[in-house]
């Protein structure tokens, strides 16, 4: 066999579904070719290669590389000013009327340039890097007209050429009614689903359609307007839902058939089921529940009793959930929600690729891209168990390694 | 003004206390000499100097060096095991009597050599100097026998010799009874105040004495004969006090003047305002409230009220807080105690040092040690409201950059 590469002297979590905890073979081999896996699978087992490059890895843990299927992570400006003033005593009610609040984002992301927007979010993408990320996902939704919304996706598409990661884009029009339509949040909702949506869209810049279902947000309708006029342009469709409330969002995107619900503190026992029918991945986002100090936790038995894959992702946004670091959310997830570790890998490998619909990343396999993460640790469970601790020794995107 | 290093082109917060917000000067200068702070103020006041290097920060912010006054940094083996176990559904009884529990992280810190020890620090130590740490305080109390508390102190001072950190240590024999001594813990207690302690002492590696008082560790009678020793021997003495209940622990840590009574959850007025008169520190310690998942805040209004200065530390530990992160910290002290970012930066400075008796670092003024970082931020409070982000972008220790 001829390869590109060889990574021997490790241990592997392919975290392949059904067989050994974490699908681990221990003293195993991983061989690449053409930027995807060749082989993978213990080394007394491996047939003859011919690699140009060979990496001993001294014991170390070999992942998937880590997926982050839920982030905001291009915005202008951040939001530190009001976490201050919360801390300090002031009320929701002062910080909007101070300005503050979501506009205040929709602000700074329209001032700020292209390249402004690309080096603030390079910066935030480190932590997700420095954690053995190499796919993220990044939704619009800060700039709420036309060449705000573009302008942030364009960013997103710079970070997937640029910033060594893959990036998976979302068009999230329907996150907030921008200030200049208070009065007429019709219009934007028409704005949205007719104009911005399609422009983006024949620009190359959408791979999925996303919507804040809340009652402070969108109506189930106004999403329901959004989301057939994306299964009109053939992108599939996610949600946040039911993160406040239940506003039966979770069935909303069973409905449309999404990859994924997010959030879903609230959804119930229905709620739960109609996405195992529809095969929709709950999105599991720790870092807002700790923000914002939240009690109710996501139904995780429910999930778990009724077939639904979890994902873990960080949210990462300027207001509710300012966390930058994928084994963090992947802790939280375990001390929050009860997440089991091996869940939380899954939750950031297998089940996040699911959520963006991506087929050959998020195990280790055969025919699947070469995305790995190394760590320094003696067991997988530690990614999730440590919190700042750095664990990662290398990623590798294809099959080269990624910096 | 003769000088080694001259830094510019940024802002400091000072964190002297009584003026600005952070001690905050904008557009500062920072004049370094033999290790010290000769003169920091804004740069339009600055006398004429002469400096060997000058530093230009590009308008980043400058803050004295953080310093972790609360860890246990050096330990055998880790817990990732049984943080597992329990997430699949273990019972404490049962992981108990599988050897789990601290009792397993005293068998593995017996069972490294120093060498293994330092190692393994090492690595967590890195997650506190990514987030600006440049003192740490390590405790010894997983040995439990003269050699091993004894290794496990040399341990911490050669971190302070070669890890690129200042090291403060404490003596923690009081942290739990040693499975040997179960059946005769009197005569553990014996050893530690009378045997392990004098010991430690007369070999240069205590400069604490620290116990763990609450009715699962030790008595406020036994840890009155140990801090009785540590008063006979000039060291200061600090206390985890009142972390599960009210055990008057805080009182105890007043009556003996202690540098800082830490965790404090269930402190009652009473005790806090013991802490008051007797100028007594609170450190607060997040990563363990959230990984117990405690839902009791320490008293931080009470605290507030009465003049308690209050410090906050990661408690790096294998058991209750796999914490590394000195940012992630100050966060969760936000998060879940609503301290605020000043507070937060303060607990991480200037009540830090106070909580360790160092006079000399914590603020920057002159005369103080030049200890120092430099952060990628456009206001201080960005350092309390990013979890995970990479801030740092340099430290100084006693001027000199440090890696
Ligand atoms: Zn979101
Ligand atoms: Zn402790």
């Amino acid at each position: 066999m001829k390869a590109d590469r060889l990574l021997i002297d490790c241990h592997v979590a392919t975290m392949i579904e059904g067989g050994a905890p974490y699908g681990a073979v221990e003293d195993a081999a991983v061989v690449v070719a053409d930027g995807r896996i060749a082989w993978a699978g213990p080394r007394a087992d491996m047939p003859t290669v011919a690699a140009d490059e060979v990496e001993r890895l001294d014991g170390r843990w070999v992942t998937p590389g880590l997926i982050d299927c839920h982030t905001h992570l291009v915005f202008g400006g951040d939001r530190s000013g009001e976490f201050e003033q919360r801390l300090q005593g002031a009320s929701y009610e002062e910080i909007a009327r101070a300005g503050g609040g979501i506009v205040s984002s929709v602000k700074a992301t329209r001032a700020a340039s292209e390249d402004q927007l690309f080096a603030s979010a390079m910066r935030r993408l480190e932590g997700l890097k420095d954690t053995g990320v190499t796919t993220v996902e990044i939704k619009s939704g800060y700039g709420l007209d036309r060449d705000s919304e573009l302008k942030m996706l364009r960013v997103a598409r710079r970070i997937g050429r640029e910033g060594g990661v893959r990036v998976r884009t979302a068009y999230l029009g329907l996150h907030a009614v921008p200030p200049e339509h208070r009065a007429d949040r019709a219009a934007y909702v028409d704005k949205a689903v007719d104009g911005i949506l399609p422009a983006a869209h024949a620009e190359g810049l959408v791979d999925m359609v996303d919507a804040y279902c809340e009652p402070i947000a969108f109506s189930g309708e106004e999403v329901a307007r959004l989301f057939d006029k994306a299964r009109a342009l053939g992108l599939p469709v996610k949600l946040h839902a039911d993160q406040l409330s239940d506003g039966g969002g979770a069935a909303l995107a069973a409905r449309y058939q999404a990859l994924s619900a997010d959030h879903i503190e609230h959804t119930t026992e229905a709620g739960v089921k109609a996405m195992a029918e529809a095969g929709v991945v709950a999105v599991l986002l720790p870092g807002a529940y700790l923000m914002l100090r939240e009690t109710q936790t996501p139904p995780v038995d429910l999930l778990r009793r009724h077939g639904v894959r979890m994902a873990v992702a960080t949210d990462c946004n300027p207001g509710t959930s300012p966390l930058a670091s994928m084994t963090a959310a992947m802790n939280l997830a375990c001390v929050q929600f009860r997440l089991t570790p091996e869940e939380a890998l899954a939750g950031a490998t297998r089940n996040a690729a699911r959520a963006l619909g991506l087929k050959d990343v998020g195990v280790i396999a055969p025919g699947m891209a070469a995305d790995l993460a190394a760590w320094d640790v003696a067991r997988p469970a530690e990614l999730a168990y440590w919190l700042g601790k750095p664990m990662l020794h290398r990623r590798w995107i294809a099959g080269a390694p990624a910096s």
